[in-house]
């Protein structure tokens, strides 16, 4: 499985800091080239998937713009630039839920997409998650506060609110990983 | 949970049929007006979750060029234009893999990202999956045929083997959804 080599790169848009997009000439393995590989680049973010101390899940619902529709997902944000990601996790939960987690633990890191890259996710269960302030998150999008046993999320799930793939991931992820803390 | 109004909508990049980049002036519910708010447009994909019917999965091996490295994924394509998701998705089982499924179940329909939303993506769990061509893909991308048991692909999540959010939110969304067919 050998790596395709990125021959040239041009920058064909912006709009800093939202996104850019990238042309790439690259050389496939058996030597064909292509000179028009596009790649997004977005921001970063991290995303915590938080366990409260009486073992339910927080989550939040609002509207996203994105699936353009109201949906659950969990609190997450961008990394700042400089920021560790799970420093920049711990962040996004206290500024959206007012959560501190008692262990915060490193699930995965994964693209959007495949081909044309996206964002990169950096994924955390929280453990032991207190209420230590209140929410401030300063985000455009007004937010509700939901709290949930597991089966009631795994129910959320099956009945379509959530409306992003990094929520399914995260969760999906914590889900199969930690079934100590989640149950069979 | 009000939406947020489009009051316009212009195309700023476009490199069809790969990806569009539309930037949109939003009103949000408390009356706030954004002019800048970015849309990125990709292809919608359907993927399958394959069960053979040994009850073993069927993963492929291969480099793509979004994260830049080799990993396990899904089979999964772009929809036609004008063709079902369902009909698209078992498509590309078949040409990835040949495996035809005896029944192919929805999970769910999401977008890439809250914000920029992406691509939709429309996962399937195929069961009964059985061999009835050769794989036949035409990709970029060499691809080796991989077969595991459940808990190796669990295994493989642990390990750091998959390496984009679809194919995470693909397997988790099949285990949660469906402990009879997963074992819990």
């Amino acid at each position: 499985m050998q790596p395709w080599e990125t021959l040239d790169e041009e920058e064909v848009f912006a709009a800093r800091p939202f996104l850019r997009v990238v042309r790439q000439r690259v050389r496939l393995p058996d030597g064909a080239e292509i000179d028009d590989f596009y790649q997004v680049k977005l921001r970063s973010f991290g995303m915590v998937i938080p366990v409260q101390e009486d073992g339910r899940v927080r989550m939040l619902e609002q509207y996203k713009h994105g699936p353009g529709r109201a949906g659950l997902s969990f609190p997450a944000g961008f990394i700042d630039p400089g920021e560790a990601p799970d420093v920049g996790a711990a962040r996004e939960l206290m500024e959206e839920t007012g959560l501190a987690p008692d262990r915060l633990i490193k699930l995965g890191c994964y693209v959007d997409n495949g081909n044309q890259r996206g964002c990169e996710g950096h994924y955390f269960l929280g453990l032991g998650c207190r209420e230590v302030a209140a929410p401030d998150d300063g985000d455009l999008e007004e937010m509700r506060q939901v709290v949930l046993t597991v089966a009631e999320v795994d129910a959320a799930l099956k009945a379509g609110q959530f409306n992003v793939s990094h929520d399914v991931a995260g969760w999906g992820q914590a889900r199969v990983l930690y079934p100590e803390v989640f149950g069979a």
